[in-house]
């Protein structure tokens, strides 16, 4: 491995964790094999992440950066397809993680505080994504309920429609879009915003 | 402690653990601590449970029972209102355990397979209770899923509104019986099941 500065040996190991930890259990990626795919020594690797869990959060943090990066919304265009461009970019990063991501949401590979507040953080920067979305109502406490709602919903769903495959992915997605058009319709008709439309209703009529 | 049959000791001991684990941190109770208030030796405690984890974890088993005894929907009368009372007894009994809930769910205690597996069963279970009231729709995937979104986003806005108690008790009730509405009509409009009503549209406007 050529020399490169403290930062960039960082990153570099980080990509190569994230690549192997996507892609296997974590009992199965050993420091033996990270330091080797590498081309570094095990004692460098210690010395830049302190060990496996540390390593394995290091690349947890930027792989839940990816995440939220992934299900940013189209930019423009009609709020529904807006959100489901979002969507779709959410289930085609944890898709192509789907053994990591259901370890890791089911508590698998042992949940600590450290784990538990990367996903928290993640949460809260999803909602805050839609938040933003809605104006005047992003301060108020059942709007921020029914957001909260729906990325409860969609994280359930996920992980349920990862393990069983039992619906078109297609009808995934209309499902989870039509989902959020409903609970801030319900958002709107119980905590009215003046002077601020009521979101499209949901139903798959609409499509 | 007098002398009892091992399945009457081990069940009091669990209902001091459910006592003490309800009310303090999981690191705040220690095995000193329950073999004290149980008048028993340490040496017993290890005889019964094999130590503090394994303990906790039968206690949790026996939680998650009660929650989902707790969570029942009332015997008859209209749907929603059935449902509401459900909800209401989920909210009694995690509200009154709000520490060690929101620990349980936040990773605090240190999340291991076995605690995801009762996690993932309690939440089965609830799901199930759901979808008995569906008939022939309950065992179509996209119902399943209009259930089990549900069941995310009520675990979800739990978390959130016993951490921020930001809504009135009967509003966040009102959000989510609203909800289960909503998302159960979304499947009826993407799934129509022959012969089988549509269930009550949801909205604050038809209470």
């Amino acid at each position: 491995m050529s020399r490169l500065t403290t930062t960039a040996r960082r990153a570099q190991l980080v990509d190569l964790g994230l690549d192997l930890f996507s892609r296997l259990p974590y009992e199965d990626v050993s420091i033996e094999r990270i330091a080797d795919e590498a081309g570094i020594s095990r004692g460098l690797l210690y010395h830049y992440f302190g060990g496996k869990r540390t390593f394995y959060v290091a690349c947890l943090e930027v792989a839940a950066e990816r995440l939220v990066e992934a299900a940013a919304p189209a930019p423009s265009g009609d709020p529904v397809l807006r959100a489901r461009a979002g969507l779709e970019g959410w289930l085609d990063y944890v898709e192509g993680r789907a053994p990591a991501f259901l370890a890791l949401m089911g508590g698998g590979i042992g949940t600590d505080t450290e784990v538990a507040s990367i996903l928290e953080r993640t949460r809260g920067a999803l909602s805050e994504r839609v938040l933003t979305e809605l104006g005047d109502a992003a301060t108020r406490p059942r709007w921020r309920h029914a957001v909260r709602a729906w990325i409860g919903a969609t994280e359930r769903c996920t992980i349920d429609w990862l393990t069983a495959r039992d619906l078109p992915r297609e009808a995934l997605l209309d499902a989870l879009v039509d989902l959020l058009g409903a609970s801030l319709t319900l958002a709107a008709l119980a905590d009215p915003v003046p002077g601020s439309a009521l979101p499209t209703p949901p139903g798959p009529e609409l499509r």
